[in-house]
């Protein structure tokens, strides 16, 4: 098909979009792909939807491929199944709700496990009507605290999202796995480099959740690998604890006296020079047990503060923390919650004193108390003695003090343990492409879906999700794929196959690109023809080169000696071709 | 492509659904396409979702065809655009009306064109983009009162919505017509015999606006027609308003006792009776004036009583009152609206009494008082005399009383004149396929949308709006298309071409049908097979039957002599035929 730009609703603009934080934003908006209609929420143009189009045939096939059925699901939704899975609440203030005319709750879906699960009860009885994958593509809505970067975290995005239900364990495994392979082929076809990390399942999950990362370094994700293979995002991955240590033989805690030790430096370098180790080792910051409070609101409102331990050598990862302790909102502790508990001295907590425990077991201040992993039985602290400018040295974990818990709250670093064994992990930055996750049997238990088994008896189902975010993968091939001068298609998602230029004003130049454009359509090419008669060539080069289709064929001057321009936008080569051989230079060009 | 039974994610009710008052609603679930979600909202299944694509690909083709090019807009849109425009308040509790985290109102759009016009003002700037035709097929919301009727009257449905822009009326005009066009291009393809009739151009509307209906006794509109080819709706027919006659000479009014007369009938059986006309003309009750009272509420909530006058053979059409006072909200007035104006005598009101103008100008009450459009200058009428009991004859309008302006508030009856000139019209039943609608410049006006003209000069654009309910189409194709066996789809709307069943337990039968299918996917055909191993012939006969697939070929004892059977689900006939010559018979039956 040929579609001629002198008639197309596409507009390029010279300027940035105002608030375009990322090149994806900025470069769709400039070339006509999107417009912002409010926060987060974006109009597909003409030429847009056409590579949104290509991106959702890709997965549509894969997808039949991995024997799942298309339905489609509406974005209103009653409140009453997502309260029955408790995520009417949970999804706090992300999720969009209204009422209608009578006052009845709604919701715009952010997904739409809930409402699977009750189609699949609807009309399914028994473990012969499974396995089941079924899809949608639709568009969700989630209310971004800060709808940023484009189409890669929008308010409004649209999703292929998938559901598996089985009536085993090993079902679920199978059609976990086809969903899998159906993504690598998915992104394989998309021409996007992928890993596939742990994930977190998340506070509904069940047993095994992956994500597919473009690794990059604009990548706004962090997740960690080793050589050997292993790979998990910042919050699924498990810390290697250390053996637990003999507490027997042990000697005493000392206080001492830490005047004007206000960071864990300067605490080190004063244990250093007034308390040496009799060893000769020196004191480090993996010596000294940090005790970081943060508060935690939980679904209900209530505030309650929880007290984090872990090596004076490690910061606190929100990210972590926040899956820790998920569906509880965490923040760090304000003035106001340490006025509240006078037994935490600000900039010497610890979990002893002299007149006691402090936190943890039989604590005076009842406040729950966790630990890192690495805080193992028998390992000895420098820490906060609970009063002003004094520390106290050789505590022992489990003999001077005890926790409520262990926690996966510090960051990750370059060099820890992967808890396969593989080696030493770095870090590394990544965009999600898609994720793939076990959901196991909460939600059919919360919702009631059974089958009847082999033998007659009602089983729970268990069931799998699985999502890529359509508009996201989209913007993601633009943010990887452009320069200086605007997008560059791959071929397989490019809005068309080329984008024909006739420059000049004479008749002959365009009569040639007429039938040029002819010639491709015959041959099954998908052309974009910029036939304006007044435009400058400038503009015309500026225009194709914004808008990014991959091959560009020139009609100039040199038509008049029987020559186009067969431009590769690619790789920035222009090589000369006779117009009777152009068809032929282009499908060389496309099979490149 | 063949789609097995066994594993395909279909199942058939044999229970209707409960609350289903129609016969698509009814059917569509039963056999599959779609499941309620709420009250109005669906969600579409695998067979849905075919018969839905292929409506769509028809609309689609269609509006490129009349050169309208394709964009996508979000279902959730910030209040602003629409407050500019006052379809903020206008729309009242049919909007579904959000606010997002930060406290901002967004509304899930009903109809789309105040984005349109604002995406246009945004791109377009000269006479020269123009004229431009943009449409959408996406997701729209309205939240009816009753949502009922299953797809035929959602709260969510899919829709394809154009827009036109154009800076000349004659411009407007060819637009309009373009899609006019396309849209009995659409309808012809569907199968769905219409009728284009004239329709109320609502309260933002502009100068043209027509309906295409399908005439049928079971629609749920009523148009009107005349044999002269006039077609309209009835809110929008116009009476023809007959000449004012001469005042001069007419006897005064006459008040007359009329006790007992609680009906138009009794008044009129007491006029005869008691006071014959002079020239022995027997009274009818087209001679009588009556004076309904109804309660207005504007957008702000403020009440008002409005008096409408009409012939008493004439009943009030709440559907022509409510366009002829939108936006307002119409209803009869009640016993307390009587109560707060005792100038109103219930039973016996009438413009005029004993002691001067009760309605219209100078009136006692101040109340709001319209005429019906025949009651012109110079008639003579009987009606109430505000005293209980007493009715005023010969009161001739234009002498004795005047009115605050005139409303079609008439029922419109069988006989009554076209307007335009075309003779008698007759009522008649219909369903709504399309609205095609010039709105003028009301949109562009209050969004700012201009454009430079060939002078240099700014004008205002002018607009067309163009909607076709997918999903309303898709019902009443079902609608119109069925038996007291299920489902009976039209050939080119059909969710599959074929379906074929396997009956029995044989493997002979089993491996024809295999074959068969093969055969049948080779010439292109799309088949839905029904292989499952152990249902009863008389089951996958009923779920055939229900699933309307218009060709069945059933695959049973035959096949050990050569032999299927085609049966054509359109007329019933059953024909035998040998299996090597299925391909040919299915592909006769589909070019019938």
């Amino acid at each position: 098909m040929v579609t001629r730009l002198s008639t197309y609703f596409l507009r390029t603009l010279r300027e940035d979009p105002s608030g375009a934080e990322v090149t994806s934003h900025r470069l769709l908006v400039r070339a006509g792909y999107i417009r912002r209609q409010a926060p987060g929420v974006f109009a597909w143009l003409p030429i847009g939807l056409r590579v949104k189009a290509k991106i959702e045939t890709i997965v549509r096939e894969e997808m039949a491929a991995a024997g799942a059925f298309e339905v489609h699901f509406p974005a209103l939704l009653p409140r009453e199944p997502y309260e029955a899975t408790g995520r009417w609440e949970e999804y706090g203030d992300a999720l969009f709700r209204l009422q209608d005319r009578k006052g009845a709750d709604y919701l715009l879906a952010p997904t739409h496990e809930e409402v699977f699960t009750l189609l699949v009860k609807d009309l399914y009885s028994s473990y012969k009507d499974l396995p089941l994958s079924i899809f949608q593509i639709q568009d969700k809505y989630r209310d971004e605290a800060r709808p940023r970067a484009g189409l890669l975290r929008g308010r409004e995005f649209t999703m292929k999202d998938a559901y598996s239900f089985d009536y085993t364990d090993a079902g679920l495994d199978a059609s976990y796995q086809s969903q899998r392979d159906a993504y690598e082929r998915i992104f394989s076809r998309l021409g996007l480099e992928y890993v596939i990390v742990h994930a977190d399942a998340g506070a509904m999950g069940g047993s095994r959740s992956e994500e597919f990362l473009h690794p990059t370094p604009i990548g706004e994700d962090t997740f960690v690998r080793s050589a050997g293979g292993y790979a998990a995002n910042v919050e699924a991955f498990t810390t290697v604890v250390p053996d637990a240590r003999p507490i027997e033989g042990l000697p005493a805690a000392v206080v001492h006296d830490t005047p004007d030790t206000p960071t864990i430096q300067t605490l080190v370098d004063l244990a250093n020079a007034e308390h040496p180790r009799e060893d000769g080792r020196e004191w480090t910051a993996a010596d000294t047990l940090k005790n970081v409070v943060l508060a935690l609101t939980d679904l209900e409102g209530t505030r309650e503060l929880v007290v984090v331990g872990l090596p004076g050598d490690r910061e606190v990862e929100m990210k972590r923390v926040e899956v820790a302790f998920a569906p509880a909102e965490v923040e760090p502790a304000t003035d106001e919650d340490f006025a509240k508990h006078p037994g935490l001295v600000k900039g010497y907590i610890g979990p002893w004193s002299a007149d006691g425990a402090v936190l943890g077991e039989e604590s005076s201040t009842g406040i729950r108390f966790v630990l890192d992993p690495r805080i193992v039985d028998g390992t000895e602290w420098i820490t906060g003695a609970n009063e002003k400018g004094r520390h106290v040295f050789g505590l022992v974990a489990g003999r001077d003090f005890t926790a409520d818990g262990v926690v996966e709250a510090a960051a990750v670093r370059a060099g820890d343990p992967a808890p396969d064994g593989s080696g030493p992990v770095e870090l590394a930055r990544g965009m999600e492409l898609g994720h793939v996750f076990q959901l196991g049997r909460k939600y059919a238990e919360s919702l009631g879906l059974k089958v009847l088994d082999e033998n007659g008896k009602l089983v729970t189902v268990t069931m799998g999700s699985y999502g890529i975010g359509i508009t996201r993968i989209l913007a993601t091939i633009a943010e990887l794929n452009n320069d200086d001068k605007g997008l560059v298609w791959p071929t397989q998602v490019a809005p068309f196959d080329v984008h024909l230029v006739a420059t000049g004003r004479e008749a002959a130049v365009f009569e040639t690109a007429d039938w040029i454009s002819d010639q491709l359509e015959t041959a099954g090419v998908d052309v974009l023809y910029d036939d304006r008669p007044k435009v400058s060539p400038g503009v015309k080069f500026g225009d194709a080169e914004l808008i990014g289709v991959p091959i560009i064929v020139i009609a100039g001057r040199g038509v008049a000696d029987g020559i186009v321009e067969v431009w590769d936008r690619r790789t920035g080569e222009r090589e000369p071709v006779a117009i009777a051989e152009v068809v032929d230079a282009v499908a060389r060009l496309r099979a490149s």
